[in-house]
């Protein structure tokens, strides 16, 4: 699919060496106009640097550019990675002749080291001239750390005769990393639209897309979300009570989902993206509590990975998810085939475990006592991903 | 380590194939006297039958004789499993001539397959017979079900002059296999003892033991403890208010500590066996629920695997457990060597790393905020585990 970038943004990416010489790991994205911005952030207790001042600054719900490094998180640096943070934006208004106050900055890489500032500091007047001179996919490329594959997405949307264009460009192998996989997604349009409608639209879509997946159960302390409304489309306003805010939320949420699949799918290790879909419970809580158990559950990852349609570890995971459930009353599906009805098997394991063996597992499972639902979308468990992860440092 | 038999129990242990030839699969623990009883039960809302059962006997406090079979879980299996868990307790109470009341059954194995209850029927009178001839350890053997060990654990103590024996047999390797490897303990003591103060030390020991050991979070839907004490030591009555309480609880007490250490070392795959410790948390519930974070990502679990102080990881645990605490209050120590002081690193990671190449790995976490404090012991994750867990069924 093309990736369309949206009226007046400008991208520059260039090599700071944060970590190691070898790539471009210092990018900028710069709005040609003042946009309307808002932000979903880590609910870590420990947050990066960046994350706590990019809380601060969201507030007025106003900016105009945002600077990102990978090699390094700025997590765990104490009252200096505060001091970084915010010379980081100050370089980068200082070229861009703008307030500190209107510029972002987001981290993921290593957590605990001080940041490099000597060369960031080198590297940020050649950050500023150069924008423009990279495209959107230079983006999303210079913000990889672990990830496998650069994550774009766009959508257009029809505002009474405008069109309005959507770009985001994400990074994020799972948060099954969190040394390097912290997940960074920036959202770009070009829509006319108001601050706190674009911050309902961008809430809802990130409840329905990226708190929605788990690759294990691990948060990164720089978790961030953040999206820039320009208005260079000259669309009418949007606003929530508008009707062009229903497609705007609409179109969002299917990008983030979209990179949330990304996600999941460059999760490391995995070999399947699994859809986790309860319905059926006491309440919406209850269904999210038991599709995130049974994602997160080793058992139930392990035993996809081997084409085992184990019903017992799904059972095993309602039990202890702490929802109301009659186990007389469950049903589940794997891939179509029903493995377990009113509670009891079906007979049917075989026939599943064959339909299993592809890239891709529905999980239906019925509690059969209310209207909660939720879906939840996560991948299996490999031996690559211990491979990895007990590896990954030494 | 010697392991004594209290007074007045037998055992049997005899095959009835229940999954398949080859092994002692029904065991039965008798004692001479009508013993006091108590058990705890595991909190999943999906019990399996014999739970269910077990939970109605043990309100009167008081039984006789336990039967236990491998091989089959009698879990998911509706009305018909509670009538055969009925039975397997009425064909060992008429053999043995007492009331199927004092009868206890505990069933360990498969999910969701009936059980079969011809060859249980054709074996309980041979079960009943035999009661004497097998020991312990044979008990300990028959009730092995992916443990690569039998677990068993005796102590002595002394009540005014008599001496009291405690011994207890232990399945489990892990929790981390629930159609096999569900958690099943047998206490067997000669103390004569109130039925409300074993049920006090019961639950203490269990708290102390059982209740902080995890391997990969999820939970068995038979997890059962059970304890009979018959008596027969001729000791003064220990009551909750007698010096001897305290004794008895805390020989108690260590024993299951040790069980569990043992059910943490059979963890499957595991090469580490991990002590958790964090204190200075605002509240004893507080220091658990970090402990436990901690002990199930699995991150820190592949870490520790790969011998790599990957404290960022732990700090990563601690800010998404949902407990009160200050990034720069924690503290951090790997094996003797501080990794981190007041949320900065120390810059001892290598030193950490070397320290940790062993098979014990004690991890203390200060949060240096209050006076709770909460230990728990768990392994490693490794690619074995995958391996096992993936390939179990198929």
């Amino acid at each position: 699919m093309d990736i369309l970038t949206p009226k007046g943004f400008l991208f520059s990416a260039v090599e700071a060496a944060i970590k190691k010489p070898g790539r471009k790991d210092l990018a900028l994205i710069y709005s040609e106009q003042e946009a309307v911005m808002a932000g979903m952030f880590t609910t870590s207790k420990v947050k990066a640097a960046p994350v706590r001042l990019g809380m601060q600054r969201l507030r007025k719900g106003k900016g105009q550019a945002i600077v990102i490094n990978s090699g390094n998180a700025n997590a765990c640096t104490g009252d200096q990675g505060m001091k970084d943070a915010k010379e980081m934006t100050e370089l980068v208004a200082n070229g861009l002749g703008i307030s500190p106050q209107m510029v972002n900055v987001c981290s993921t890489g290593v957590i605990g080291t001080p940041m490099p500032m000597e060369r960031v500091r080198q590297k940020s007047p050649l950050l500023v001239d150069e924008k423009g001179k990279a495209t959107v996919h230079d983006l999303a490329a210079a913000i990889m750390t672990t990830d496998t594959f650069p994550k774009l997405m766009s959508r257009t949307i029809d505002v009474r005769g405008k069109e309005v264009t959507i770009t985001a460009a994400c990074k994020g192998a799972g948060m099954i990393c969190p040394n390097m996989a912290t997940m960074l997604c920036f959202i770009m349009t070009d829509a006319r639209i108001e601050a706190t409608a674009l911050k309902a639209a961008l809430k809802e879509a990130v409840m329905k897309s990226f708190n929605r997946i788990t690759v294990d159960g691990d948060m990164s302390t720089n978790d961030t979300v953040l999206a820039m409304a320009n208005g260079m489309a000259g669309n009418t306003l949007i606003t929530e009570r508008s009707q062009a805010f229903k497609s705007f939320t609409q179109a969002l949420a299917e990008i983030t989902y979209e990179l949330g699949k990304m996600i999941v799918r460059d999760g490391e290790g995995a070999t399947k993206v699994v859809d986790v879909e309860v319905k059926g419970a006491k309440t919406e809580k209850d269904a999210h509590k038991a599709a995130m158990t049974i994602s997160n559950s080793l058992l139930v990852k392990t035993a996809i990975y081997g084409n085992d349609s184990n019903w017992g570890r799904i059972m095993g995971a309602l039990g202890r998810a702490g929802i109301s459930m009659k186990e007389e009353k469950v049903e589940i599906s794997i891939n179509g085939v029903k493995t377990v009805s009113k509670g009891l098997a079906t007979g049917r394991d075989e026939e599943a475990n064959e339909a299993m063996k592809t890239t891709e597992v529905k999980l239906i499972v019925d509690l059969h006592l209310g209207k909660g639902s939720a879906k939840v979308l996560t991948c299996d468990l490999t031996e690559e991903y211990i491979k990895i992860n007990a590896e990954y440092r030494t």
